[in-house]
């Protein structure tokens, strides 16, 4: 069994609106250091085989074919072992 | 300057349905291996400090007070030093 990390972010360029908001917010409940806030989605998938270079190629296709949307995203994930249950 | 990733997750026993959907999407799809999908939330936050526990006595409080909902919502964070800009 495997888990994989994946986090989609949004790629530089592309508007970010909640991280805006979540920044203006953060700025109106006095937290004045705050120079910068981005957003990002995060999927923890598990996959049932023992095989990590097939699990690394499953996540690849998923992040291309669902997870992400390749005009504004970016990916990246890790992946670790877990005992199976 | 410090950039804190911080992680907001569901609670154990608090519904995923996005997660279960992307799950049914990916089934879909073809990937028979998927077992489970979590979703969960991320945000960096940049501060302009040069105090690391300041840093981290203020991320505690942004997650306590607007980032994550205490009722439903657990939380992680790491922070880490950028060069400042």
């Amino acid at each position: 069994m495997f888990i994989a990390d994946i986090r989609i972010k949004l790629k530089k360029g592309v508007a970010d609106p909640e991280g805006k908001n979540t920044m203006k917010a953060l700025e109106l409940l006095g937290f004045y250091e705050v120079v910068a806030v981005d957003t990002s989605k995060f999927f923890s998938v598990k996959l049932d085989t023992q095989d990590e270079s097939e699990a690394r190629t499953q996540v690849e296709k998923m992040c291309q074919n669902l997870l992400a949307n390749p005009v504004i995203n970016e990916y990246s994930y890790d992946i670790r072992t877990v005992e199976g249950a």
